[in-house]
């Protein structure tokens, strides 16, 4: 994870997202004449993905104190800059419509899920730590907590394609380290243990799923592909492919080619 | 459940709760001048409750892209066609005023609940659902998320006389069905288990009562009156009048008239 | 707890923390051009601490029917008349920037974490009800549960120093008591087990410490300098050092000068 082989998206694979996005704004406001003006302004007035995503985080983050058109610029400079975001952008937006049942299009999660909302303010407050703007950054964390209930350290590294589902109470530490292609349910805690100093966090593999209200707490490492059941306190390191569940949290099942380990146990293996 | 026998309350009940909350609004705007003209905007300038809890619901989940003028028609307009919500919407302020012992009056519940105002708010999205508004059922989805931190999916179906006590953090599954008379403490999940098509969430039977941070995932069937303890994680069917409790749940405590069935667990079976 | 022999701070200490909190605003202001009119406002146009925390704190209470002025001046006539209120404060502060290894100063707790925000507002809701006013202190709860997702029961009782890290979803009850320098994490319930009337919910004594999502139910009491893991369900009075992990929790762990109790159990004892 984190590398990017052969760089970024090309041209055509970043439009199409944003081309899907505009055809299905269109016939929303159609369908439902209420939220014309809102798709207008949110999606059919802009040009490009970018500037549409930072216009909707700006409006929802902004404050009397951070106001909308500062944020908005911050968002989309950020995005212009960095072609590893724009990508992870998109890679978010895909993931969130392949796995999620209850999506029903790339408009939708754009518009209405604050666990992409806030991923993608993450991603901004990031970029600016990595600049040392780490006040900025620190008040936009702030914000995110409030307005979307979740709380990432803007210093946290977290992959592309992340979905963070229903999203309330997520909270990720400083030194945490997210791979791509994670899922996490909502009330999920990548958390210290009272250390202090050097890596405090979990480090959690590709294509890991974890239910929800999950703890995972210390410096811990959980493989590529793990899944942690809803509910689990996790302190422990957990190899790849492993299905980990209760409190304190134990191996339920191993990885798919050797079988499940605990006879009885199969139906526990599908509650993340 | 759902069936309405005789059809909705009679005029006189209906005027019942609405004229309690006028008179507790008077007194209250008395007592303390700093609320008076809130008080006045919110309960005392309406002629009946459906308009002021419309215009209460619409303030708090207005936003410059949701106008507070669009909800306010919206939330009426529901309300006024719709005998059983009108009836649910009482059922709902008289049931958190038995049952919750911090609950001081109607007005309390009306006013200040983030639980009530977030079930009222399904309550007109799933009849914007019902009506093939799916856009719209799941912008008020969104938003109410963000500003009471509830997920209720507009597409489930909910009983009436329902309460989130707290309510921070309940997430509601697409297919999940709550009975009447069911209640909930915060950071409750009827959530899934990650499989695709049908129905994949929780059926929970009228008077259930549900503790704190507990998980009921899949699609399981609690019945009439069960009682699930705080932080449980309930992945089977569990049968009317049982109490369950742990990560994994199991039963605690049989039906009321068959005496505990667990000597000594006595203690645990009242923690929801 | 709640005797504070010898009275409050001295001017010299009040004014002290303060001090440092202006010298940070200045050198942020320098260091983020887009953040110095926020810091202005909040911080330097004002001459000591309560006034900008009454400011800072009404700014984010504020809506269409709590006005900002109104909150502003509730906020500040509470801190400016009571010599307790303005030492909790300070100590509040105090213990947020020793404790948490992200914080990186008085100024970023005092603008940034919800959870010390959620505390000062608890603080005056507190003072309102104590003068009998209860419907504004409801009020002010409410609205703190939507704006920072931390629900206090404004009777509830709570000493100096305390902490609520992440604090999203935490719920405290009418007949709590937390002592002083206690701190929780994020999703921590002082809650109720559904009995009506007396002392309903947990007393906690100082020094105590409550891991994530970790629920203390009904009127138990817990000692001095307890720990509570993650994610425990707490049914029971614990004694002061001890401390107690699992649902439901169990004693892994008793005072520092005695030893581990429970061998090889030692690495839960860091968990919350």
């Amino acid at each position: 994870m984190f590398d990017r082989p052969g760089g970024a998206l090309d041209a055509e694979e970043e439009e199409d997202v944003w081309l899907q996005i505009r055809a299905e704004a269109r016939r929303a406001a159609e369908e439902e004449p209420v939220l014309a003006s809102y798709l207008y302004s949110t999606v059919l007035s802009h040009r490009s993905l970018e500037p549409a995503l930072a216009a909707h985080i700006a409006n929802k983050l902004s404050s009397p104190t951070l106001l909308s058109s500062h944020l908005f610029e911050l968002f989309r400079d950020v995005c212009l800059r960095d072609a590893a975001t724009r990508e992870a952008i998109r890679a978010d937006l895909r993931v969130v419509r392949e796995k999620d049942p209850a999506c029903e299009g790339y408009l939708h999660c754009f518009l209405n899920f604050k666990g992409f909302a806030a991923v993608q303010s993450y991603r901004v407050a990031h970029a600016l730590w990595r600049q040392g703007r780490h006040g900025l950054a620190m008040a936009l964390q702030s914000r995110m907590s409030e307005v979307f209930q979740v709380d990432i350290h803007p210093a946290a590294r977290i992959g592309k394609g992340v979905m963070l589902d229903h999203a309330t109470g997520v909270v990720i530490g400083e030194t945490a380290v997210v791979g791509d292609n994670v899922s996490m349910l909502h009330n999920v805690t990548l958390g210290g243990t009272g250390a202090v100093g050097g890596v405090r966090h979990p480090r959690v593999g590709d294509g890991s799923v974890i239910g929800a209200g999950a703890r995972i707490l210390g410096p811990v490492r959980l493989g590529e592909n793990v899944k942690v059941g809803a509910g689990s306190l996790v302190l422990m390191d957990v190899d790849d492919g492993l299905t980990v569940v209760g409190n304190p949290a134990r191996v339920v099942r191993r990885k798919a080619d050797s079988g499940p380990s605990v006879p009885g146990k199969d139906d526990l293996n599908d509650y993340v």
